[in-house]
C-alpha cells in the first residue's frame, strides 16, 4: 500500500487495500452554503427528513438514545482500537476477529459466525429485524502496520486528543480505517433498540480479516452458500465510511477500477540466455542480458509517451463512458479544484497536456499499466560492474468495466510470448475485477438524499481509479449494488496519527454523533427506498 | 566492484577496481609440459636465462639471498596486510601510506614524496641505480573493503595457513590484490642489494590510495611535472602481480577496454512531466510516469536482442581488430576451454548463438551497453501501489580504441536528447579510456622471455575486456607501454579468504621465492632488451 506523502495527507474513502485517490487528491471547492440548512435541532444536528414526520417522535427518542450513549459508543471504539489485528503481521487477528464478533452480537446481530478461510477467518452475521427488506453490510476487523515510533499519541492508545480546528478526536490505528465509522453504525443499532425501536430493516454482513493485504480470501466468505443465499435477500451492500472531507463535502463513487498486481521476472534461468548468476559486466560481450532482455518486453507494453497500455488484446472489452457518466465528470470538473490537485499531486500538467476535463475522463475511463518498482542487478550506492542473471518489474494494471483481471493477465501473457519473451515470468501477486453501482439503485439514492438533507450535495462519480474487493457483490452471481456510506471525518488511514472525529467543533464537518445519526437516517431512507 | 559467486573463484589479473574476467574465467587447459624444464635449481627453482651465463654466480647470490630472507619478506607482507588502508571507508589510508612509503625506502628507494590529490594522496619514488635504463612501476596502497564474519581466517591476521593442494598461504584482504606481489617485487630488490648488487635499471614508482574505487584522482599524480619528466625516461611501466591460474599459466594482456560508470536518472522534477514524489498508482492514467520515460529511453540504447549499442556515434570511432588481434584470438580460442568458460559463467549459450572463436572476438573488439542495475520506486517484496517519481538505471559503456570515455559520454547525452530523453540527468561516476600496448615493446617482449624460459607458453591477448586506468601511461603525452608481470598465484580478490601462496606445493604454480624470482629476472631481462 502506498505510504508517500500524499498517502498521509488524504482520508480513506474505502479505508482498503488499494484506496483510490483520485477524488480525494482532488478536494472539492469549499462549499458556502449553510451545512444544517433547515436544521431541526442544535447547530451539529442532521435535520430529519420529511418522510420521517410521522415518526418524528420516535426519531427524536433515537436522537435524545444517541446522546446518551455517546461516551459508550467511544469507549466501544476505544476497545476495539486497543485490540491490535494485524494480518501482514499474523497479529492479533483471532483476538480481533473474536472482539468483532462479539461487538456484532452486543449490537443485535442474532447470528454471528466464524467462515475459515485458506487464510485469516471472515465473519457472516445477520440481524433478522422482521422486516420486509434487508440490507446488506462489509466490514474489515484488521489494520494497517504501525511504527510506534513515528506516533504523537501511541497507536494501540486510543486517546482522545484536541486537534485544533477539528475538536476532539480518537487518534489509534484503525480509527477512521475502519473501527471509527463501523463503530458509529453500531452506535446506531445500539440507539435504535435503546429507543424501544426496531432496525427498520433485516441486515446481513460480512467480515474479514485481510482487507489491508489485498482480500485474498475474502471470496471464499462471500461465496459460501449460506452468505450467498442471504446477500441474494439484499437491495444492496455498503461499508460504513468517514465520507467527509475537511470541507464537509461527500463523493459518491459508482464503482472502482479493477487491479492486477504482478511481478515481470526475467532470469537467465529460465531464458536459457544470459547467466545463472551476476557475472562481471565485461562479460556483456559475448553474453545475453535479462536485465535488457526485460526492457525491451517493457517497451512493448505502452506507447512511446508512456501513457496507451499497448499490450495486444487488454483493452479490447473496455466499455467506453456513457452519456450519463460523461455528464457526471463534466459536473465533477465543474466541481472540483484542478489547480489543488495539481498541487496535492506534485504534477505541473496531465498527460498530453489535456484539460481538467479531459484528465478527469482519463482517470475513470482508461485503462493502465503502471511500473510500480524496478529491480534488478546492483541496487544501491554508486556502481557494481556486474551483469545481472535476474531483474524484476513490479506492475499493476487497472481495468475498467467489462475487462476483467484473469482477461488483462491472459492478454499480457499472450502479448509478450507472441513478442519473443514468453519466457519471462508473470508472478501475479493479487487482483480484482472492476465493480459498477448503478446510480439509479436504491442504495445509492437513498445515500443521495440522506446527504441532501444535510445541505451537502454529493458529487456524483462514475467510477474510483483505486479498486476495491466490490465485485465480489456486484458481479455474478449476486449482481448487488455495493456502495459506502457515512458522515463524519478522519484521515491518516495508513500513515502514523491516524484519528477519527468524536466531537466536532468545525461546523462542516459531523463529529460521530453525527455520524451515528447519519446511519440511524441511511437505514430509515433504505427502509422506505426502492 | 564485483562481488558474485564467480568473482570468488578468480584470481586478481590487474589486481584492480574493475578486475577483467576475460581471461580468467575462460581457464586455459592444463599443461602437460614440464614446468621447469632445464631449471639450474630445485624443482621449484626457475631457470636462469641464457644472456645471465656470465653473471651466473651473481644471480646464484641472489637467489642464496632470496632463500635466506625468505622469512623477512614474508614478515614484511604480513606488516603491511596487517594495515587495513580503505579508500571507500577512508580507513588506515594515512597510516596505509606512510608505511607504503616506508616499505619503499627500506626496499632502496632514494626519493619517497607523497603527492597531495584532491582525494587520497599518491606516492612518487625513484630508485637511481646508475642505469642506462629506467622502468616505471605502478603499485596501489588501498584495499577493498571487508566483511569480517565471512572469513575464516581474520582478514587483518595476515595469518600463515595450510591451503590443501596449494601450500603455504597467507590469509588477509591485500595478501594478492595487490599487497602480496609488491612485496614479492620489493623482495627482489632486497635480494639484490643484499647480495652486494646493483638493481640493473633505475626505478620510477607511482602508487595510489583510490584503485578501488576507480582511481578518480590518480591522473593528479601522474600528470605532476616531475612524474611527467620521470615516466618519460622510462621504457615502459608494470604493475607487480600474481600472474598464474591454478595451472600455472600465463596470459599477457596487451591492453584494456575503457569503461564509463553511469547513472540514468529519470525523475519528474527535472522533466517537467509526473509527479515530484510517489503518488497512488492509479493516477496513472492522467499523470506521466518518469519510470516509463526511463524504460523507453533505454530501449533506444539497444538494438532489440538487447546486444548491439544503438546509442548514436558512440562507436564511431572504434578501431576493427588487425589482421595480428585476430590471430592471436584465433590462437587463444584454440587454448582455452570454451566449455569450462561457459560452466564457470553460468552461461549456456553465447550471444546470437556465436562460436567460441567469434565470441573471443566480440568480448575483445566489441563495445558494450551493459545495464549493472535498474532502482525505481518500490523494491521490496511483493507490490505497493504507486506511481514512483524516479527510476535509475546504473549502466556501464565499454570502450575498444579509439573510443574515449568523453566522447562515450557526450554521445550518449546527445543520443537521449535528440529522442526526446534529454531531461534524463546522466550521472557519471568514473571512467577509463581504453589502453593498448603493443606486443613488440621491450615490456612485453621481456615479459614473454621470463615466462617461456619457465616452461611457461603465455596467452598473448589483445586486449582485456575488463578496465584498469593504464591509459594515464599508454595515452597522451606518454606513449608508454604498460603491463603487469609476476609469477606466483593467489585468489579472493574482493572476497572473503583473499590469499597468496606463500610456498607451494602445487608444481605448476610459484610460491613467494619464485614470484621474487621472477622479479629479478625480468628486471635483467629488462635491462637488455631493447
Amino acid at each position: 500500500m502506498p505510504e508517500g506523502n500524499e498517502m498521509k495527507r488524504v482520508r480513506p474513502l474505502y479505508g482498503t487495500y488499494d484506496k483510490p485517490h483520485d477524488v480525494q487528491t482532488c478536494r472539492t471547492r469549499i462549499s458556502r452554503r449553510v451545512f444544517l440548512q433547515g436544521a431541526a435541532g442544535g447547530a451539529a444536528a442532521l435535520a430529519w427528513p420529511r418522510w420521517a414526520s410521522a415518526e418524528a417522535r420516535d426519531l427524536e427518542v433515537v436522537r435524545a438514545q444517541i446522546e446518551k450513549r455517546h461516551d459508550e459508543a467511544v469507549q466501544r471504539l476505544q476497545e476495539w482500537v486497543r485490540q491490535p489485528s494485524i494480518a501482514a503481521e499474523n497479529k492479533g487477528v483471532t483476538e480481533g476477529c473474536d472482539l468483532t464478533m462479539r461487538l456484532l452480537r452486543d449490537a443485535g446481530f442474532g447470528e454471528v459466525t466464524k467462515v475459515p478461510t485458506d487464510g485469516q477467518p471472515g465473519i457472516f452475521a445477520t440481524l433478522d429485524a422482521g422486516a420486509a427488506r434487508t440490507v446488506g453490510l462489509y466490514f474489515m476487523y484488521d489494520v494497517k502496520q504501525v511504527d510506534p515510533a513515528e506516533w504523537s499519541s501511541p497507536p494501540w492508545a486510543a486517546a482522545l486528543v484536541d486537534k485544533p480546528g477539528l475538536g476532539k478526536v480518537l487518534v489509534g490505528r484503525g480509527a477512521v480505517n475502519q473501527k471509527g465509522p463501523q463503530a458509529a453504525f453500531l452506535a446506531a443499532l445500539h440507539a435504535i433498540r435503546g429507543a424501544g425501536q426496531n432496525v427498520p430493516l433485516n441486515l446481513a454482513l460480512v467480515a474479514e480479516g485481510e482487507e489491508e493485504i489485498g482480500s485474498p480470501h475474502f471470496p471464499q466468505v462471500v461465496r459460501k452458500p449460506e452468505v450467498q443465499a442471504a446477500l441474494g435477500r439484499c437491495s444492496g451492500i455498503f461499508m460504513p465510511s468517514a465520507a467527509q472531507g475537511l470541507d464537509g463535502q461527500v463523493t459518491i463513487t459508482l464503482g472502482a477500477k479493477g487491479v492486477v498486481e504482478l511481478e515481470l521476472v526475467a532470469s537467465g534461468e529460465r531464458w536459457g540466455r544470459g547467466p545463472r548468476q551476476d557475472i562481471h559486466s565485461s562479460n556483456k560481450a559475448r553474453v545475453d542480458s535479462p536485465a535488457w532482455h526485460l526492457v525491451q518486453a517493457l517497451a512493448t507494453l505502452i506507447s512511446p509517451d508512456g501513457n496507451e497500455p499497448a499490450i495486444e488484446g487488454f483493452a479490447d472489452k473496455a466499455r467506453p463512458l456513457s452519456a450519463a457518466e460523461k455528464a457526471m465528470i463534466a459536473e465533477g470538473a465543474r466541481r472540483l479544484d484542478e489547480g489543488l490537485a495539481k498541487k496535492q499531486l506534485g504534477v505541473q500538467r496531465w498527460v498530453r497536456d489535456v484539460s481538467w476535463p479531459e484528465a478527469l475522463e482519463l482517470l475513470v475511463s482508461r485503462p493502465t499499466v503502471n511500473i510500480e518498482g524496478l529491480v534488478g542487478g546492483y541496487t544501491g550506492p554508486g556502481g557494481k560492474t556486474i551483469l545481472p542473471h535476474k531483474a524484476v518489474a513490479k506492475l499493476d494494471l487497472r481495468l475498467v468495466p467489462d475487462m476483467t483481471a484473469a482477461g488483462a493477465l491472459a492478454a499480457l501473457k499472450a502479448h509478450l510470448a507472441k513478442r519473443g519473451f514468453g519466457d519471462i515470468e508473470v508472478r501475479k501477486s493479487g487482483g480484482y475485477d472492476p465493480t459498477s453501482t448503478s446510480a439509479d439503485s436504491a442504495l445509492i439514492r437513498a445515500e443521495a438524499a440522506v446527504y441532501r438533507r444535510t445541505g451537502i450535495n454529493p458529487i456524483l462519480w462514475p467510477r474510483g481509479a483505486g479498486s476495491w474487493p466490490g465485485y465480489v457483490f456486484t458481479d455474478e452471481p449476486l449482481h448487488l449494488p455495493a456502495g459506502h456510506f457515512g458522515l463524519g471525518h478522519g484521515s491518516g488511514a495508513h500513515a502514523p496519527d491516524e484519528y477519527y472525529v468524536v466531537e466536532s467543533k468545525n461546523p462542516k464537518v459531523q463529529g460521530m454523533d453525527g455520524a451515528v445519526r447519519s446511519f440511524v437516517e441511511y437505514l430509515y431512507e433504505l427502509a422506505v427506498t426502492s
